[in-house]
């Protein structure tokens, strides 16, 4: 099994040279050097590839197994891997310090959850989860809810889950049955639960003190629908005043998936209310549960995309570190005759090539969200805020499915690499295939992201931030053009920007036809989905061929920035094209979808 | 689960009206009639449906075992479902009838293969390497051997194998260390092999009563590299005169892959004369054993193409019955307000007619490459049967690697229809993704597969039969643009026709030059080859659309047809264009791969 190595240099490149640090200078990170930003990278370098990665693969093999008490085991060294992580103080770096954490940047906290994703992404939930619940509490809960749960949750002591879906309602809430009754006024102003959520990620586990289920339920005057949500607190352990655990709640693990993969994660059955009901506390307005999930899951999609991005990059090393090993043919005599090692084919170094620059490219483009929601929280000036979110709301759909489809891509080439020992599960290859593949469906299929971007974000502007986006993406790609080396990657990204802009306007047209309108939006929403990650990703790819030219131009001899230029080479002129293939089934329309009746396929 | 329906409707429809029966009024097949080619393809569907399918899935989750004594045991229910297959003839339908086949053409065998893959690839992978072995001992051995050996494996009575496979030789087979060493003249005419094979599929097991290993290894005197490799027989219960078995041969199996897919097919470990060699007869000429297995590899690429078909139709219908049967929002209340399926959603509904259209193709490219195999054996006229050959020649590793590249991509489609149940071993989703991802590996990778198009077959003739397969596509493109509701997808084909020349005329001047020349081909050849796939099924799609319309036309109301229209325009507007896109990365160029250290990656 290859050894992880998190991307230090590359997200250094990303945040130093392509964001030049620019949430530093916002209020609130006064304190938060460059200096300070690296020895945060390579602290969580160490955790991520000595403590984390080497039990992904044992975590795997072994997976979770629940016990006859209801209690569910997870990997051996999870438990201890997870401490670490929390002793270390890992759960609060993005945190606001007001709410006990250590509020670096979210740019920062992005590129280490990046990295503990790729080291170990079934590990790597448990907290991605936990952040949720503290995004939940901080935003919706009442001063003494914030009082008594938020610090150990930021601690890591506890850990946090989400309980939205139900056998019957998966992309569709507003099906959710399970049931939050009030409680006599005399007993408090507590609720009582009843009902099974299913696809619990960490739902139950040892590997903390307690477990903060945060459960979508409707209440008995609720009007049907999503209107009829509200949002509870549920925890494993209730919690006395003093913060000490008190009585075991009614909430119990009836089974566990058997999964494709992230076997290291216990995706758990919850029963609530077995015993006559599981104590629960509404967390902010009543009927307001979906929307304040919502909440949680904008952000728990940006780090669905980052896990996608760190198992990305696992999948480069591991395929990397095959290739540059294994022999396979030689070369012709007339250049020697040597034997090769396979990544000297140009075959084997294409697919090589076309891992590094997608993965690379989606970093950049993650990361460069992260940074926007820092303006979006921290810029003094609310236009600037207002802006930046505008843009963050059109970025997350994006990062979330564009990075996690081509995670699943790249996983896959990663495995072609290795050829038949990529395809015995010793190797480790088939494993980063088998857990990237769950990233497109959780948190909002890949097909409901297309649908926030193309319905939702796309239409409530009129297209006002991706076409600020857009300008932003001509602006690099004039600044290419205008570079003797370069020029060529200008015309491609300045191509790919027309076509976006061309899908997009076509979109939005057809939606306002009253006739046409949801169905146009519906039928184009993964092409243009897809169009804009290829077109955004080319975008940063531009700048970072920029920063690279301009690097070794001052003289650098740094290996990295010629591959940083083969890979902009690569992702604007043979990886972009495939993406603006988009625009003629757009253009095409979707007339035969429609009128089709789809038991006749 | 889903049951399985194999494609009889779709293949009819390819065998009778795309190909016209064609290969039914070649020599030799004077018999053969559409009503026998029907009432095989129904009998078919019946084993594949009733009797292979079934164990798909416990074959998966049971897979197979090494016993204390050597022995591999395979999953309840194989050895009598592969029984009932031997039993039923049909092992030899596709064999000559001078062989002790049934003699029907390839283009019939192939579409039963497809169902059988489709129902179960596990258990279609072992009379697959036996059709194999049937090839090479028909093509290369002695009228004796011929003798003895055919009849039980044209019966299936025994199975077949190949063992090519070396630690160090994967892909480069020149590299190959196994040994055979004739024995002194008094012994007999054999040799003794003494070596291990590794990734020997169905390398050990009991459905049959004995298994005959081909073997590729080297003498004592041949010299280094390919040309020193010799083919043998290794039987591995030695057969006497008679016929009847005799000993035990020195081969053992010492271990068995832990795989990610195909489960119930045993991936062995064959250990050749641990006990001092093991009997071996050289089939064919010293020294050619190589080219000889090239005989039987060629055939089983076409098979293995077919596999992936195979899996992507399971895909297609396992996918599009949950999508009937889930219900997921509803319909805007001014459209009635009901619930919906989730296939009624555009977006969902767009997810099934890409994998249909594409599955659709796939196989009607496929059973073309099958009926031009049928004219390139029968023909009378020597010329159509060199014609036909060269045209094969092209289309097999198109037909290899294109659909096994997309079987994967269908599967992983598949799996995402379902949402968070896919990502649940249960439901069956995910076993198709994981069988799939070994096609695009075994019997030459899918790179190996466009280094043969883009290296050997495009350059040995000038690009002559590629430009015919072209001509032809230009024709289809022409006969669409005369239609008043066809002409969009004459104009897509026809474009995707140029650009296929434009690409290939390419590659062949850049290969003739003497310094790009190697690694011109190497660089874009899987460009290349997806290019060639994407419009050879739009092709295919073109002419399906024709058929179609001419049915509808005629009055027909068989929602097939308008499906298949539906199909074509996906395949031709939506799904063309992104195979386009692969023209600009070879136009672009690969100065950057070239002169890239794989390393800084």
């Amino acid at each position: 099994m290859t050894p992880f190595a998190a991307p230090v240099r590359d997200a250094r490149f990303v945040l130093e040279e392509l964001l030049e640090h620019d949430s530093l200078s916002l209020p609130g990170f006064e304190e938060t050097t460059p200096e300070l930003v690296e020895a945060v990278l390579e602290e969580a370098a160490r955790l991520a590839g000595e403590v984390w990665a080497p039990l992904n693969a044992s975590g795997d093999s072994q997976g979770c197994r629940r016990r006859e008490d209801g209690g569910v085991g997870v990997p051996d060294g999870f438990a201890e891997a997870y401490r670490a992580y929390a002793e270390g103080g890992w759960n609060g770096i993005g945190v606001a310090e007001a709410l006990g954490g250590q509020g670096l940047p979210e740019v920062v906290a992005s590129a280490v959850q990046e990295m503990l994703h790729g080291a170990n992404m079934a590990l790597g939930l448990c907290p991605m989860l936990t952040a949720g619940a503290i995004e939940a509490l901080a935003h919706h809960g009442s001063a003494a809810q914030r009082a008594r749960y938020l610090a150990p949750l930021v601690e890591g002591r506890w850990t946090g889950t989400m309980n939205l879906t139900e056998p019957q309602a998966g992309s569709d809430l507003s099906r959710v049955r399970t049931r939050a009754v009030p409680c006599p006024e005399e007993e408090g102003d507590h609720y009582r639960l009843t009902g099974q959520k299913i696809y619990i990620t960490w739902g139950e586990h040892d590997c903390a003190e307690n477990i903060l289920h945060l459960v979508l339920a409707r209440t008995p005057d609720a009007p049907e629908g999503n209107r009829g949500l509200s949002l509870f607190l549920v925890p494993k352990f209730l919690v006395n005043d003093d913060g000490s655990l008190g009585e075991r709640n009614d909430v119990t693990c009836t089974s566990l998936e058997h999964k494709l993969g992230i076997h290291g994660s216990p995706t758990c059955t919850l029963s609530f209310g077995e015993q006559g009901g599981a104590i629960g506390y509404l967390i902010g307005e009543p009927g307001r549960g979906l929307n304040h999930m919502f909440t949680m899951m904008n952000e728990a999609r940006h780090k669905v995309g980052l896990q996608g991005i760190g198992v990305a990059e696992r999948a480069c090393q591991q395929a990397l570190a095959h290739a540059l090993e294994r022999t396979q043919g030689r070369r012709p005599p007339a250049r020697g005759g040597r034997e090769c090692i396979i990544a000297e084919h140009l075959d084997v170094k294409r697919m090589l090539l076309s891992m590094r620059a997608r993965t690379d490219a989606l970093r950049a483009l993650a990361l460069t969200c992260a940074a926007r929601m820092d303006v979006a929280r921290h810029a003094e000036d609310a236009e600037a805020r207002q802006a930046a979110q505008a843009r963050v709301d059109v970025l997350i759909p994006v990062v979330k499915a564009f990075s996690t489809d081509q995670a699943v891509d790249i996983a896959s080439l990663g495995l072609q690499v290795h050829g038949g020992m990529g395809y015995v599960e010793e190797t480790g290859a088939a494993q980063l295939l088998r857990d990237a593949r769950i990233a497109p469906i959780y948190e909002g299929t890949n097909g409901i992201q297309a649908l926030d971007l193309a319905g939702r974000k796309l239409t409530r502007d009129g297209g006002a931030a991706l076409d600020g986006l857009i300008d932003e993406v001509e602006a690099t790609a004039r600044a290419l053009s205008i570079s003797e080396d370069l020029h060529y990657l200008g015309e491609s990204l300045a191509a790919g920007a027309a076509d976006l802009r061309l899908a997009a306007s076509l979109v939005l047209e057809q939606s306002h036809d009253p006739e046409l309108g949801p169905d146009a939006v519906q039928a184009h929403a993964t092409p243009l989905l897809t169009l804009t990650g290829h077109v955004l990703c080319a975008w940063q790819m531009g700048r970072a061929a920029l920063k690279a030219e301009a690097a070794l131009a001052d003289g650098s001899a740094d290996p990295f920035y010629r591959a940083k230029l083969a890979s902009a080479d690569f992702a604007l002129r043979h990886w972009l094209p495939v993406g603006r293939a988009q625009l003629a089934g757009i253009e095409a329309g979707m007339t035969r979808l429609a009128d089709l009746d789809p038991a006749s396929l």
